[in-house]
């Protein structure tokens, strides 16, 4: 395709996999944005920018610190340990979150004359956040079109893969290198700690995938596969 | 009702009839929250907090100046003077307004165990603003309920009321008088500058309603009703 597309990107996993995939279908201008909202790992964001550079594409960080000032969760509050129950919501769910970041990517591509949105919300791996399924982003496009008289498409290519066949999706795309910068770890710790919910999963996703995460981590983690 | 809601409250003239409907509808607490947006009648807002006192309700300020930074239009860039032509979305309209401002309500709302959650849009009078209608309202509320697990209700009480019959509302609730504070000028002016697209719209819906408007317009306004 020769349209321009914007990739929501936060220098995590998903985003990073969604760039080298846009990358891939888009001929046409490839944007990135990402979302300072007072998570206590910024340093994504700082990962975010390397990755960008290495991918050539420009990269804005747009100020959502509202959404921490609105919201007490663990992911903006260094004061709540993160924690897990079942039957629960992850208490590092952030209200809104994805609803917002999308909503204001729409906002910023319609002034640049985009309309292909790529987010790499996951349905398969979705911890529980109910703003990370498909039937919310099927919800939030139509909402969006009907805001602003548009015709935005919101794509998600990882909506129904397993961590580990993004694994192999960014293996086939040929840039396994570019998850050496991106970002996972709640903690917001590099080397990633290896134990939050999130290096978890990430972990996880690599071992299913046979294939060697190239993050580094503290060398106390275990389940380092490699 | 015993439940709480909340009233998106700009400091407008459709706001505050929301705001005097939800106190005659509703026992429990009534909350309102207003936004800077870097809108070139910020006056509202130190209006809204003269008929929140008068009211006896909390109101809070949310900064989403952000909206500003976003976009370009005559309504938040004093530079760009305000048009409306045939066929066209006035210039005025600030894309995703109404989905921020509800959005960002909705989160707000959440954290404080409030469902219902009260604006004024009105598709009657909506000036072409396509974040003004029923379809989206509704696809929203479906939405927001998605992107949370949650069970908003969105009132629009003014969604199919003229100009004419907010009026009547307004003096069938008793309330007329807050009028008086209420702030409609797209040009920031008080008084009233009486010429911009909302001061005349504001003014048509006295002049049918056969009432007279308590605010003060600049004298040289011949369309003052008297």
């Amino acid at each position: 395709m020769t349209e321009k597309a914007l990739v929501l990107f936060s220098g995590g996993q998903d985003s990073t996999t969604c760039l080298a995939k846009a990358l891939s279908d888009y001929n046409g201008a490839i944007t990135t944005i990402g979302f300072d909202y007072g998570q206590r790992h910024a340093v994504e964001l700082e990962q975010a920018k390397i990755i960008a550079n290495l991918a050539g594409v420009p990269f804005t960080i747009i100020d959502m610190t509202l959404l921490s000032k609105l919201t007490q969760n663990a992911l903006t509050r260094n004061t709540i340990p993160i924690e897990s129950k079942d039957g629960e919501l992850p208490n590092t769910f952030v209200d809104g979150r994805n609803h917002m970041f999308i909503s204001v990517a729409a906002i910023y591509a319609k002034q640049q004359g985009i309309s292909h949105l790529i987010t790499g919300v996951c349905e398969t791996d979705y911890s529980g956040y109910p703003d990370c399924r498909q039937d919310f982003i099927h919800s939030l496009n139509h909402t969006l079109n009907l805001a602003m008289d548009t015709s935005f498409v919101i794509h998600t290519p990882l909506m129904h893969l397993t961590k580990a066949e993004t694994v192999l999706l960014m293996d086939s795309l040929g840039r396994l290198d570019w998850y050496k910068e991106s970002h996972t770890c709640y903690e917001g710790m590099r080397p990633a700690c290896g134990k939050c919910p999130a290096c978890k999963l990430r972990l996880k996703g690599f071992e299913e995938a046979g294939i060697s995460d190239p993050l580094a981590y503290e060398t106390t983690v275990s389940e380092v596969p490699g």
